[in-house]
């Protein structure tokens, strides 16, 4: 790849400079009132993927938030890539833990701080940079296409229904990915495997009102008492998830994978004192990186109910709510689970209470072959600019709409993921290192020089 | 009692302008930034009472808020009433749920809507008032003296201490308070019991940040789940507490004492219309009176933890949080049962779990003879104004002071309560009836009249 470095040394601060810009829009999409900075965060991408040389770039409308769609068709017959990114970020809360804002981006300690700095703007961002490199200095072969989403971080409602309305616009060979982590700077790592995800809000109704304790306390249901006891029913003593049926499509991973995963570096010592744990838990019988790859999980993401402010205050609140997630292994149906665990839920409810569950959003999990071409197209990149042979891992994450890529465009997934465990992707002080951003855009343009000449 | 319906009468507009002014400021003792107005309400009290006609009145400072002291001395040998109420009021949250400002009392369907309007802003000042009628006509024939707190909501934290340091300006032959309420409008009662009360908060700490709960749901232990758990294990199938020690101190009451307290009227069907319940639930074994009248109890009173915004976020959060209380039977030692559930608690944490327990405050019950003379003075007193002789209940709430009056004052106290249940005492659109208001101003000077004639 000719003057490649050069290339991204000349124009460093440029690509910063832009990539601030983008981070600035606090494209929050669970947030409603947040819904204009979707649309300046499309316009931007749009002006970007233009500026980095497609033929042609526009802001489409879907049900929900739009989708920037670009494009450079460098010949009608030969491969093509398409480049998938989110433009939308995470809530921003808690905002009290954060050291600088989060859309005010700050370079410190060779890190870029900011909510999106990696998940995924800044990841994002790369291919845009490793696109116009390729286009400016003529090194382009293949086709290549970008679908930029705003609503990733909210399950993807609208966009299984927009690329089925843009099928044709949309062909590939491969879909290329940057929204995922590698094991540590100098372990390089490509995801092959993405759990699915199940997400409810639920609400326990007792009194019609909020009662004083001491009058009415013993002899009405306290919807928090309540659903305390449903949400503690939900796991057995060894942690097993007690819905009936939940695990009915869960595949069980061979002695073999597992051994071979047991080789991916991993202390627990140096998890245990990253996250200040006395001790990890979880599902009894598997190992930590086995509980996060291969299995599914039941979290309260959130609770609230009653009185939560300064001092004392004696009373049964008439509502209690809770945001629950499950994560799920891929064979197992985000749909199906949204149904088993509404029945259960409703199923366990006590006399005396009231209850309503609703699915927020959910998506399939994902495996991508090792042997595929693309993969080692991928591989042999990696190892160009690290050093190494990247390791294949099932992370514990989702991208719900990698699974609806492949039903709906026939399309296979690859996981170019730079981000690292200590990014805070989701939590207060989010960050990049430099150096993985700057990697990654070196790394990207030797996917599709590895991939070019694969397909010759 | 010489002109009293129409004194009452003729000054009815003045007193109510005079609560509404009282009622205007905020004194919520939970807030620390309403501070400012614990002094405004005891200043204004102190007013009141000198108006009324007090001899002298005083605003005491305290280790936490001031207290009103004011007196009327008519005969050093003459038997002394001791009035206690409470200057201070519950939080408004949810606020959202008031038809009206809390803070800015409205007449509507013939009842006095705001925070305090009972509670106990309301019933404290119909005394101040009786006070003033029994001294502009020369009818006292006791000495009263008032003692007006402002920390009675938290707990009364402050007031043991400065009644330890007043004891001999406190001298008193009985305590009269109006802090609670009566079975219904045509039915008079007199509470003769109170339940006592512990209250914690208390906090799970799980992994040092909030984390991505893919990447790490299922490996890590999450402190809602724990919490959540930890709180369900509180009571078992039966309803009981399950903290060991628990139930060691209760009396528990005689088959002839449940028949007697079984004659209160009371319609199951229309309490659970009046809170729209399905069904109510509670420890086996008792009824719906005898589980608020006579039993333990354990509530969750708030809860709170991870993501609780709009739509979806996916996260583990490092904290959980839940205030609790359990509310006593009189034997039961408030002191005793914090620490039995700060153990407790402590011992249930599961692995990978750090739990801080804070308590927050608590209170003895209190039990009053139905043979004292100054019960018979109020109990006529009622039958004189409503026409019927008042049932003795005990009630479910807690003054936690009352039981430190006997201890510490050597006092017993008649809490002569003119609430309605539909008064939303500590809800949104707390509420006052007038006529209760008015009665109430009513039946005091006939407790005078009564107590004298005992005591001749």
């Amino acid at each position: 790849m000719e003057n490649l470095k050069s290339y991204i040394q000349e124009n460093k601060d440029r690509f910063l400079n832009e990539l601030f810009e983008l981070i600035r829009i606090p494209s929050i999409s669970s947030i409603e009132a947040n819904k204009p900075d979707m649309y300046r965060a499309a316009e931007m991408w749009k002006n970007l993927l233009l500026q980095a040389g497609a033929d042609r770039a526009e802001v489409y409308e879907t049900k929900g938030n739009p989708v920037t769609y670009g494009e450079k068709i460098v010949d009608p017959k030969a491969p093509t890539v398409l480049v998938y990114a989110h433009m939308d970020v995470m809530p921003v809360d808690p905002i009290e833990l954060w050291t600088s804002n989060p859309f005010e981006p700050e370079i410190r300690e060779g890190k870029i701080w900011a909510r999106g700095a990696d998940d995924d703007k800044g990841q994002g961002f790369m291919h845009a940079k490793a696109f116009e490199y390729l286009v400016k200095t003529n090194q382009l072969k293949v086709n290549v296409k970008f679908m930029i989403e705003g609503e990733e971080e909210i399950g993807s409602p609208s966009l299984p229904q927009w690329c089925k309305d843009h099928k044709e616009m949309l062909k590939a060979d491969i879909i290329l990915v940057s929204d995922t982590g590698m094991i540590a700077p100098d372990t390089p790592s490509i995801t092959t495997g993405l759990r699915g995800l199940s997400y409810w809000q639920v609400e326990v109704t007792g009194p019609n009102r909020d009662l004083h304790s001491g009058l009415f306390g013993g002899a009405v249901a306290n919807p928090i008492n309540v659903l305390s006891k449903m949400i503690a029913g939900m796991l057995d003593d060894n942690n097993r998830i007690t819905i009936p049926g939940f695990y009915d499509d869960v595949v069980e991973v061979t002695a073999e994978e597992r051994a071979l995963m047991a080789k991916a570096p991993f202390s627990l010592e140096k998890y245990e004192k990253a996250l200040d744990l006395t001790e990890v838990t979880g599902e009894l019988g598997f190992t930590t990186t086995e509980r996060t790859g291969m299995r599914p999980t039941f979290d309260v993401c959130g609770i609230w109910g009653g009185y939560t402010g300064e001092g004392a205050k004696t009373v049964i609140p008439s509502k209690a709510y809770a945001k629950i997630s499950t994560r799920l292994v891929p064979n197992q149906k985000h749909d199906k689970i949204a149904v088993l665990f509404k029945n259960h839920f409703e199923n366990i409810a006590p006399k005396g209470v009231r209850v309503k569950v609703e699915y927020l959003h959910g998506g399939q999990g994902y495996l991508c072959p090792i042997d595929l071409p693309a993969y080692m197209a991928a591989e042999k990149a990696y190892e160009t600019v690290y050093g190494k042979r990247p390791v294949p891992v099932r992370s514990g994450g989702s991208i719900p709409i990698i699974s609806s890529f492949e039903e709906i465009l026939g399309i296979k997934s690859i996981l170019m993921g730079f981000g690292l465990e200590s990014d805070a992707i989701h939590s207060p002080n989010e960050n990049f290192p430099l150096e993985q951003f700057f990697n990654g855009i070196e790394t990207i343009p030797y996917f599709y020089k590895y991939f070019t000449e694969i397909n010759k």
